[in-house]
């Protein structure tokens, strides 16, 4: 490959723009230079080798910049970070540019057969892997130190040089995409395959886990209908449809894992080796020696880490439970306040009243999640984790035992302590429909009146009404840079695993709430396809082989509901009317029972295998193929 | 390394033997010469490429012989199995013939570079790779079929002419092993390193586990001793002392998985990457395609093989289950009998009649294990399973959930539907104390008593009386061939599960049988030492990283024991007193408590880290480097 950068051509007569890098006003012309400098300089020299442009705006600002490259400079690129491809003989292999030409679809002038997300990621991976040399500064930034090997954007966006670096939109692609995806009324799967070759694979496997999900939930939904229906009040039919509840959940996630392997077995992502992780960017610490790769950079004491964890965020958390508690104890006298009211002057007016506690606390639950990220967020990069993903499962554990607690704590007290099935019902009824709409309301909705409002405005101020795909490369831009940045899958996973929650964890009171969840997440896939289409930044592809640690998460909650619904069903008067004479014989009962079902669920979470047989095979012929040609060598 | 193969010396002057191969007596002429061609022959036509010579026996039989290797042919072997070495940087590196000078105590002429445990396990992979090229059938057996790439030795052995291969005992070494190990009488740890060295990781690991998991009983048996010397009944001495063991239990077995990590490391098998596993010896079908290798070999439908699992081996498994249970009725049946036997005709001798059915049962469960240990072989091989691993397992399975029960249904019933706790204990002591002395005698004393018995026949047999080092090659090969053969550690962690199985599950009521085990496994030591160095045939290394579905079976038995000791303590009369009004609270108490220790348990198992940190640095700094070495390129 060595030879190959050599012959690599910069100057490529038709410069595609492909990723936008916008600068901070005013920032000095010498920074300018030696940055765009680093970005073309050839490899050998330390540079990136890409291409890059000004965006030459009307008022002749020069701080926003296009970055390109050429084909044959993507094509090592997609090598360096290690794109899996399809084979002429179907198999999926690691992409190298010397054997570029086994690869399935592959042409000198093909200049489809890398995908435009592709490219971008190519493009961040490399403006992220610009590393200082010698430099002990940004030039003209003397604050902003540098030492050997730290990464240069990553400098910039911390000391505020850079403001942000996004990926371009292809308004073409995205309006096919629109079309398969929303665009039209239609009965039938998302196009997973496009999404992913739009957005990359972390976006794709969300809306694949949401479809999975949602059809999962289809046969709940139907089997609890009836239960509605009818009003079934039954609860050796409870037990039934608990019980089938327990297991199914079990066999989804453990199916999800095949499907999850085959999707990605099939995107490449599956067999893509894992790159070695860099400090994330709020990273900071004295100099020092990394042990792993023997190089300088900042180095911070793990016990202090500890001690941040230990002594700081985990007393906030406990106080931020102990908070949640107070506010559910507080809503739990207004409830009986209504209560009376409605007691004392019965009226329409008095009976809506009831509603009202169970609505004024489903909102402020929602708030309480929200300003709780916000803190979280905050103590998690405090601690000064590392690596992003230390930080990610830091974050995920403190959003994730907080929300759980914010949002199920009444319904265990109802259920355990106040032991009343028909409020438990009403609330879990209450709390899942307002989280709901408030959710897409938040979520998508206003985002996309905002966006829309700010769109209007913007094409004012530029004096043309054009139509969307009319706009020339700097309207584009422009329109672009202000929209909102996609955070990430975090809030949309941990909104199914709250939905998941009020599902399984009490589904033997309230069958109807997979019903519900059916409903909303219909609507969530397009509210959350227009979210990504319309209202957010185009997000840099990110591989992935899993959901990782939602995937816990879920099993985890699926432990915990097989507990609760056999307490339930324990606590049920026609289950105690079978045990007239000994409550210890059905205590006993239910406590084997409910043994019995973990064990199960273990041994069939653990006997399920989580990759299908085809896949293994293919997996296992790869391996036979690397260990065969090391012994050749 | 291609050239290096080829100045490759195979007609060393000191020949050194390390493995004997004893071909069944009167082999033809023709058949002999092939195969022992096939083994001096060159890499490249396909051979071994060692060396081997006749043993000339007195009686001019000529059906032994001895395979060595030159010094150069055993270092690329060791790179063809992929062994790990220390560098001189202190770093553990796969070895390569090409960066042999960067090993530490290399050097050309230091012939122990390699142990010989090593040298015996390049030169057996060696061996099982020798494969088919051309050849229909071994020559001379025409109903000994071949086909291309088929291990020439298992078929070899598969058809009986082949009759073993063992690697020869190095009396020199094993004289000072043995005196380090157990000759002379010293407190202090085993000589692991030495013994990984002569008898390879899977056996040194077994012997690391005997030992690290008697030291983690000791604090058990000393908090133990009390409870026996002040005949102390009070229940909640009997909470602590089961919560202490069962959080100890968890934490053991947790920080085995470091300290096996860190041996490991140092042994270099840590790192050694799996090799890619072939067909076990036994496993036949019909010549096919692997869809793995593309190669011929032969093939088995899988649906066959579940029929085979399903609708013979479970049912029978299921019978076996049925008759242990009908036995351990039985043997309540003697139980009654002897009691009533007792009150009537009340004497010593009676009273001592009480202990007979426990130990008869202890005797009869035994027996019972062995027999059914044959027949899970027996079936296990009838299920024709491609690997040795898949085979391993299954077996596993098997033994395991029988023996389980087989030991401990009679327990279970005492303590769950008898409740009766001074006849558990009783029996609990009679079974632990008896199958220890069994197992001892069983495993060690009796093969080493009938192995002095063999010898000193053969001796007088060869009319010399010389002392045990000075035999002659010949009298050392002839005596080792005869010696039993070493069938792995299956038995022996089967006989510690069980143990610790003993230990746990009720150690709330019985807390002097950790006392019991400590000592049990301290003589375990020196007889299983004993066995291993005089009683069988010296067995071939086998490289292993950890004890694979043993730490899951240790850790399934503790997970049982939580359940088994809150039922326990729930039903004891101190702790049933502190629930005077309802039986209710007590049993939810008891449910409660029991899900929050095993809550703790799994987060405890989550939190500690499976590798000490350092090996975790180790570890990331190769995988960088290789990263990096895979950048370079």
């Amino acid at each position: 490959m060595a030879e190959s950068w050599s012959f690599l051509d910069t100057s490529e007569p038709n410069f595609r723009p492909l990723v936008v890098i916008e600068l901070a006003k005013g920032t000095k012309e010498e920074t300018i230079k030696w940055f765009t400098k680093r970005i073309v300089d050839k490899k050998a020299n330390g540079g990136a080798q890409l291409l890059i442009k000004p965006l030459v705006t009307e008022n002749g600002d020069e701080n926003i910049y296009l970055v390109g490259a050429s084909h044959l400079r993507l094509l090592l690129g997609a090598e360096t970070v290690g794109l899996v491809k399809e084979c002429n003989d179907n198999s999926m292999r690691t992409f190298t540019y010397s054997s570029r030409k086994t690869c399935k679809d592959f042409a000198d002038d093909n200049h489809s057969f890398l995908t435009m997300a592709e490219c971008q990621y190519i493009i961040k991976h490399e403006l992220e892997n610009l590393r200082a040399k010698d430099e002990k500064m940004i030039p003209g930034y003397p604050q902003a130190k540098l030492y050997p090997g730290k990464s240069i954007v990553r400098r910039l966006l911390t000391s505020g040089i850079l403001v942000q670096i996004f990926p371009l939109h292809d308004r073409e692609e995205l309006k096919k995409l629109r079309h398969s995806w929303y665009g039209r009324v239609k009965v039938g799967y998302q196009p997973l395959d496009e999404i992913r070759s739009y957005f990359g694979e972390t976006i794709a496997l969300y809306f694949g886990f949401l479809e999975y999900f949602t059809f999962a939930l289809i046969p709940m939904a139907v089997i609890g209908i009836p239960y509605y229906v009818f009003a079934w009040e039954d609860y050796d039919k409870y037990v039934m449809f608990a019980t089938f509840n327990l297991l199914w959940s079990t066999v989804i996630l453990e199916v999800w894992k095949r499907i999850c392997a085959i999707m990605t077995y099939r995107w490449g992502t599956l067999l893509m080796k894992r790159q070695f992780e860099e400090p994330r960017p709020g990273f900071h610490g004295v100099l020092g020696i990394n042990p792993i790769t023997g190089r300088e950079e900042p180095v911070y004491s793990s016990v202090k880490r500890q001690i941040r964890i230990y002594l700081v965020s985990l007393p906030f958390v406990c106080l931020c439970l102990y908070f949640s508690l107070y506010v559910m104890m507080i809503y739990f006298d207004l409830e009986r306040w209504a209560l009376d009211y409605h007691e004392e002057n019965e009226s329409n007016f008095s009976s809506l009243m009831l509603f009202v506690p169970s609505i004024i606390y489903a909102v402020v639950i929602e708030i309480m999640n929200r300003i709780y990220r916000y803190a979280a967020e905050f103590l998690t990069s405090w601690e000064n984790h590392r690596l992003e993903s230390s930080y990610q499962n830091h974050l995920i554990l403190k959003v994730l035992v907080f929300n759980f607690l914010n949002c199920f704590a009444s319904l265990f007290y109802i259920a355990f302590v106040l032991v009343d099935m028909k409020l438990l019902r009403q609330s879990l009824a209450t709390l899942l429909i307002t989280s709901q709409i408030l959710n897409q309301f938040v979520e998508s909705l206003l985002p996309y009146w905002l966006q829309k409002r700010h769109k209007r405005r913007m094409k004012k101020r530029m004096w043309s009404l054009k139509t969307d795909t009319d706009l020339s490369l700097v309207e584009q831009v422009n329109l672009e840079k202000e929209m909102g940045t996609y955070f990430g899958t975090f809030d949309d996973y941990l909104e199914l695993f709250l939905q998941f929650g009020y599902v399984s964890l009490f589904s033997c009171v309230y069958p109807l709430a997979a019903v519900f969840a059916v409903l909303n997440n219909i609507t969530e896939i397009y509210s959350d396809a227009l979210k990504m289409c319309r209202v957010y930044k185009r997000p840099f592809a990110e591989p992935t082989a899993n959901i990782g640690v939602w995937q816990l998460a879920f099993e985890t909650m699926s432990v915990i509901s097989v507990v609760t619904n056999c307490i339930l069903i324990g606590m049920s008067p026609q289950v105690n009317a079978l045990f007239p004479d000994s409550k210890m014989d059905l205590i006993l009962t239910v406590a084997l029972v409910e043994h019995l079902l973990l064990a199960i669920k273990f041994i069939m979470a653990f006997v399920i295998p989580d990759k299908p047989k085809d896949i293994q095979i293919k997996l296992a012929k790869l391996e036979f193929e690397s260990l065969e040609a090391l012994k050749q060598q």
